[in-house]
C-alpha cells in the first residue's frame, strides 16, 4: 500500500496497492533499460543484499514500510490479494517472461516443467492459462498426484522411468528447468521436438551440467532467462489477476524464519513461505 | 535443365533451368514435412549416399542425367550461373536458414561468422545483403583483406587476439559458427549482447565443446540448424538472384576430384569446388 509519495510521482497515489519485485533500481539509459530489459541491466541494483545508490545495502521488503523509486513499483490488481501475489514479482515473472519470449505461450503447444517447486508450480499455472498442455517431470512417482489433481498438470512423467520418458520422446514444444545442475540433460532434450526449446531459469547453486551441441540436432535450442523487465513484470501480474493465479503459499510471522528456512532446505514448503511482516512487528 | 517430364509433372518444363540440392526424398507426411521441414523428416533421404525408395544407392550430381521426384527440384532464376548456384543449394541454404529462422536477418544487427570457408562465405554474402553489419571472427590475421575487401564484411577480428576479442565483447545480435570443434566457446560467445544467438551449422567433424549454461547469462542462447526445407531453398536462391549472389567457385573436370580432395584437406579453395559433369562425360 502507498503511504506517502513525492512531489514528481506520477505513477501512483497514496492508498494504491503495489509491490516490489526484485529489483529497485537500474541505470535507465542503456540499451537493455530502454528496451524494458531492466533485469539485464549492468548496474541493475537487487533488491535484497546489492548496495543501493546511498551506498547503503538494499533489505529488500524486511521492513514494514520501504522507499522506492516509482519506476520498480508494480500495481497489484484489486483481485489479488498481497500474500500470495508477493512471489510473482519472483518466481511468477521468472517463469512468465520465458515463455512469452521463446514463444512457448500459444494455446495447444505441450511444455514440460521438470521438477515441482515454487518456479515449477507457477509454471504450470502460467502455461495452463495460457492454453498449453503441461506435462510434470519429476523423479518423484508421489508428486503425480499433487502436478495433476491440485495444479492442473496435464500429464506427469517420472523421469526415472524410461519407458515413460522413451514414449514421451520427441513431443514437447518446450520445457521450462530450473534444475539443471542435479540432472542429466541428454534425457531431458530427448523429450524436445523439432525447433524445441529448452529453457534454463533460476539460480542453480551448482555449474549445471555441460551439454555437447549434437544434442540439439534439429534446430532444437537451449537459453537462458532471469526475472523480467518491470514493464512485464506488470504485465505478468495482470495476465494473473485476470486468470486468478496466485502462488501457493505458507503465510509466516517473522519469528518463524529460523525454522522455515531448515524446512526450506529439505524442500517442505508448497510452494513459496511469505513473511507478513507489518503483523509481525505491530506493537504488542 | 529439364530434359524431360513425367505426365503429373507441374511445377516444370522441359527447357526449365533447375538444380536439386541435397535433399531428394522425404515422407511428405509428418509434421516437419508439413511444415515444410523437410531437412528434419526422419525418413528424409540424401541426395548422396542414401538409399532411395528402390533401394538404389543415390549418387547425388555425379553424372549428367538424373531423374528426379518435381519436390526436390528447386527452379534456378535466370540471372544466376549454374556453377556458381550449385553451392547455394547446400552451403546457401545452411547459412541463409539459420539467419532467417533466428531473426538474424534484420538491417543494422551486426552478425559474427567464425572463420572463412565454404560456409562461411556464403553467411558473409548473404547478411550483407540483408542488410546486416558483419564481422568475420579468424584465428588468421591474413584472412582480413579477403574477409574485407573481397567478400564485404565490416570487420574482422583475431580470435587469438585477447585485446580484439575483449573490445568487442557484447556487441553483437548473433554469431554463426560452423567450427565449434575447434575453439574454445567462452569468447565467442562473450561477443553476443543480451538476447544474443549463438547458431551451430554444418557437422563438425569432432564432437564440439560442451557448453555450460552460465555462460549464456543474459537471455543468450544456443541453437542448432542444418539446411533447409525445399520451400526456403527456392526462398533462398531467389533472394540470391536479386541480390546477385552466389559462390565464389573453382570449375573442375571429373578427373580433378583426387586432386581437388587433396586441396580440399589443405583448406586449399576459394570456397567450393563444383565439378563439371555434363562437360566431363562428353565423348571425345
Amino acid at each position: 500500500m502507498v503511504t506517502d509519495v513525492g512531489t514528481k510521482v506520477t505513477k501512483f497515489k497514496v492508498g494504491d496497492k503495489v509491490g516490489v519485485g526484485c529489483m529497485v533500481g537500474s541505470c535507465r539509459s542503456c540499451a537493455n533499460c530502454k528496451e524494458d530489459l531492466e533485469n539485464y541491466c549492468p548496474e541493475m541494483i537487487l533488491t535484497y543484499g546489492a548496495k543501493y545508490y546511498d551506498g547503503t545495502t538494499t533489505h529488500g521488503g524486511y521492513s514494514d514500510i520501504m522507499v522506492s523509486d516509482e519506476h520498480s513499483v508494480i500495481k497489484i490488481p484489486d483481485n489479488l490479494p498481497l500474500d500470495g501475489s508477493a512471489p510473482l514479482l519472483c518466481a511468477g515473472i521468472t517463469v512468465y517472461s520465458p515463455l512469452k519470449y521463446y514463444g512457448l505461450d500459444k494455446a495447444g503447444m505441450h511444455l514440460g516443467v521438470v521438477g515441482l517447486g515454487g518456479l515449477e508450480h507457477m509454471a504450470v499455472k502460467f502455461a495452463k492459462a495460457m492454453g498449453l498442455k503441461v506435462t510434470v517431470i519429476s523423479t518423484s512417482p508421489n508428486k503425480k498426484k499433487e502436478a495433476m489433481d491440485r495444479l492442473g498438470a496435464d500429464a506427469f512423467l517420472v523421469s526415472r522411468s524410461t519407458e515413460e520418458m522413451g514414449l514421451a520422446m520427441g513431443t514437447m514444444d518446450g520445457i521450462i528447468d530450473t534444475a539443471s545442475a542435479v540432472h542429466a540433460l541428454l534425457p531431458v532434450i530427448g523429450l524436445l521436438k523439432v525447433n524445441g526449446k529448452l529453457v534454463m531459469v533460476g539460480a542453480p547453486e551448482k555449474p549445471p551440467e555441460p551439454l555437447a551441441f549434437p544434442l540439439l540436432i534439429g534446430r532444437k535450442m537451449v537459453g537462458e532467462s532471469a526475472i523480467g523487465g518491470i514493464k512485464e513484470t506488470q504485465e505478468m501480474i495482470d495476465f494473473a489477476a485476470e486468470h486468478n493465479i496466485v502462488a501457493d503459499i505458507e503465510l509466516i510471522p517473522m519469528d518463524y524464519v529460523n525454522t522455515a528456512m531448515e524446512r526450506l532446505s529439505k524442500a517442505d514448503v508448497k510452494y513459496r513461505f511469505v513473511i507478513d511482516i507489518a503483523n509481525s512487528l505491530k506493537p504488542f
